[in-house]
């Protein structure tokens, strides 16, 4: 079983972040990621809010900014999930889908996926029409007529990217005005290819091979529609990834792991930073400073 | 009096990504900062531990790129020094050299200054020879041997930066072990123009028009000695700028402002966020979270 002083679980900006840090302190320090290195930024599209980008950046080069910075001072990376932690003394050993692997720290930085509606139709035609990430689907869905469900900020700016590619995207929220911050919402007023529809809902998707239409129905008057779209994007929230830490850390009721102000847990020596965290801002940047403030206690802890 | 939603006090990371945030949330934003637009990391050199920017980034140029993009989305900027904060109901007046304004919210980032050591020869000689800032001051004293006072990051990171001018950098430290992180350590041990002078003070600054030596005094044997110098750079600690609320918000023992985890003073609509606030990491990537994070909870007042 390989030893390391730290291991980080999760590849966004603030696991990245932290290894940058630890990796800095001259700990020997590896980072797990199930996926893609760069974490949900890498869905975003175009990042205008990091600081130090003022032309913005892709959320894709972001990721691989922060994962270049953090491999130069000594990080090691992995792709692989971690399906358990446990104490063995001072140790927490981490096993994954690629071997154990120990430390005396850990900071889970394993953020957050995006939710299901939970709607006939949705699992059967994900790839085939339903998407969680426009930024990597859109494309495929030139000219056609699109639906985003959702109403806060990520819908709003999935709906923002899209029209660029798509013939119109309608915006399916069931309450009567967004939850997306005001630049966005002035943005999709302004934005002719893009229709709200309000206090809405979807039934069913519906299709052949492909979608081909939304059962709709209104929250208010009980109507029901149908709207003919090619396309889904679903947008409507977030579950933190904490399956492999269930019974071990706190968690608040919902589902995001509890720490003190030093960002530790309940198990000394396993830290937790970013979307995973309750009380975490999710943002990229509040995200890459929780990463570094994780990775300080870390090392405290560490040469303590 | 000029009003705006949302008054930042200081131009560093903190400040300038709180005013980023702000002013994409559409809010009319004016940051005050007393000096250079960048706050201390624009004497920080070269600056490795920004995520980004994984070739590292000059100080002076981040502190740039922090102000073009927050200024990109309409925050304004003023050069004044703040010497008040009066409540006027729920608006906050704050007085500057450069007149009064009036906001609902007030983000304060006002940073830390240096310490000084407080000894003879201290402030005669500032500006001839004493200096808070390697970064700024290096170059002047090339090929000529010089001290730098202090065992923190700080103090090791200016030797290690004006090692590429001076002849000679002294590292004058009170305890018999540094402070600074491990990797700073090993390199001011691996650089053979630095020497390590432990258990030692500075008594008092020498010189004519300019420094000319140090009196030393060993902690541990009392023994007095001088070393002929023509530089002292002094990097003992920080003091916040927190003048201006004195009374008003609590602050703890250090002197820094004490918040909540949604990063706002005892006063509702008063915020601080960066190396002001206890607890900050000070670190530049951990205050531009705090001043995100403050952003998004001041928008929560101004819209709630």
């Amino acid at each position: 079983m390989k030893e390391y002083e730290v291991v980080i679980i999760g590849g966004g900006p603030a696991g990245l972040t932290a290894g940058l840090y630890t990796s800095r302190a001259r700990r020997t320090s590896l980072l797990i990621e199930k996926q893609l290195v760069g974490g949900l930024i890498t869905s975003a599209g175009w990042v205008e809010n990091f600081p130090g980008f003022p032309d913005g950046v892709a959320g894709l080069e972001l990721g691989e900014l922060l994962h270049k910075q953090a491999t130069r001072y000594g990080l090691e990376t992995i792709i692989a999930e971690v399906s358990s932690i446990e104490l063995s003394g001072e140790q927490k050993v981490i096993a994954t889908t690629e071997g154990e692997f120990a430390a005396r720290t850990v900071i889970i930085a394993s953020g957050s996926e995006r939710s299901k509606l939970g709607i006939p139709g949705e699992e059967e035609f994900t790839g085939r029409g339903v998407s969680y990430c426009a930024t990597c689907d859109a494309a495929f869905f030139a000219e056609q007529p699109v639906a985003v469900v959702g109403g806060g900020d990520a819908a709003v700016h999935e709906a923002l990217d899209i029209v660029k590619y798509v013939s119109k995207a309608f915006i399916i929220h069931r309450r009567d005005k967004l939850r997306a911050s005001r630049i966005l919402q002035e943005r999709a007023f302004a934005e002719p290819k893009i229709d709200i529809r309000w206090n809405t809902v979807v039934d069913e998707i519906e299709g052949t091979n492909t979608v081909k239409q939304l059962k709709l129905r209104d929250t208010v008057t009980s109507e029901k529609t149908t709207l003919e779209v090619s396309g889904v994007f679903i947008a409507v929230g977030f579950k933190p990834n904490t399956d492999f830490v269930k019974g071990l850390v706190s968690l608040d009721d919902t589902g995001q792991i509890v720490t003190n102000e030093h960002l530790e847990t309940k198990i000394a020596g396993i830290f937790s930073a970013g979307d995973v965290r309750s009380g975490s801002g999710r943002q990229a940047i509040t995200a890459a400073g929780e990463g570094a403030t994780a990775a300080i206690y870390a090392e405290r802890y560490l040469s303590g």
